[in-house]
């Protein structure tokens, strides 16, 4: 049997450590799935720093947009999904159809043979965005994590590097 | 006895659902309470998603700056207020003072002879606004949901539409 | 021995108002350590409504930056600090060094003869700020607050002037 685990979090709340912490505790072979996508300096230091930051020795994936392909190709052990919120970005700067790409996330999921543990960030507790596209984010981000919850088995918050557990 | 319950929760975390939930195990008659203008086309369309997801049967009564008065009016089962960011943001966009507004809608639910159920955002936990209006709201906001707060029996916060007990 | 108390919250969450609660519980002499420096009015507005909600009998001592010196002068009893976000934010704009500064904070707190309690904003939970020093302040605050979370015997983060435990 498999487990799902969602940690929710904001920005630099040690959402990412924790999970890397979550997953050691689930069986192997473990497999990390990254979303993230450098298009300028900034972001590729910020993917410097998280590869520095999980064990050298994961088998890494790259899937910035084909993350539930990657999800159910992943066949046993546990897999780490880091973050949900890049790869929504991601989807909506290709100007996919978010609802499409959202349900077949959800589904390979809720299938997948290894535990998963997701990453996903905490978007809609700041003021309305000024504009459009910050506000149908928030929109996307918010229905999205609420459909993760769903499915998930064990859903936590992480504050100040402190999980909350939601769910579980 | 009447029965004050307050839904706090981030834009799209499953506030509104979470309080349709609540208030099908309160008594009845339901009534709903929609603070929601429509300014514009985006808004339209927001409203008209929210009238959706809640059943059609409940009476539906109109009150983006009349708030205190349509919860007096409510004279027995439970009524939905959907939600108190709105009102407090109608009620600045029409320069009314904001200190007298908030006293007369606390002493409105105070004193209601229904249950009420409140939903108000959580909007203080990004970093600070860049303009003046959005940080005089954040402020406001804050005030009020500590005023709420206050006066519930109930408070709890939603993320991912999973409630987490605050208080009572 | 002394204790370190973490209080987290949004804008306007009714943290400060936590802090001299719990301050008040703890061993006196209280003393008050205000990080904020008025370089507009509206600040200095602000600074204003912050003094006159605290006792005014409370010995204040002024640390827009030399935070860390301050704590260590306090040998006995509690002393308050509101707040590390605005000593963050200070510190950025003088353009020191964040790591050595907080490094110099941290130890600063983790050696107190007195009780510290401490404020601090989560900022992170809103949408990706648009400019590279809003990200750069979130993420900073995070760092620190992780950190500080990590030294803290009790941490706590308030909504709408309600405390939830996260930590002791």
């Amino acid at each position: 049997m498999s487990l799902v685990h969602l940690i929710l979090g904001g920005a630099r709340s040690g959402k990412s450590r924790h999970a890397l912490s979550i997953c050691g505790r689930m069986r192997g072979p473990h497999k990390f799935i990254a979303t993230a996508q450098a298009y300028d300096d900034e972001m590729t230091e910020r993917i410097r720093q998280h590869r520095e930051e999980r064990a050298n020795f994961w088998h890494t994936i790259e899937a910035p947009i084909e993350l539930a392909r990657a999800i159910t190709s992943v066949n046993d052990g546990t897999v780490l999904v880091d973050c949900c919120t890049l790869w929504l970005s991601n989807v909506m700067l290709a100007e996919l159809d978010i609802g499409r790409e959202a349900d077949a996330l959800v589904e390979s999921i809720a299938r997948a043979k290894a535990n998963v543990v997701l990453v996903s960030n905490e978007v809609g507790s700041g003021i309305v965005p000024e504009n459009r596209l910050g506000r149908d984010f928030r929109d996307e981000q918010g229905r999205l994590n609420q459909r993760l919850a769903e499915i998930s088995d064990t859903v936590e918050l992480v504050v100040a590097g402190l999980p909350l557990r939601l769910k579980g």
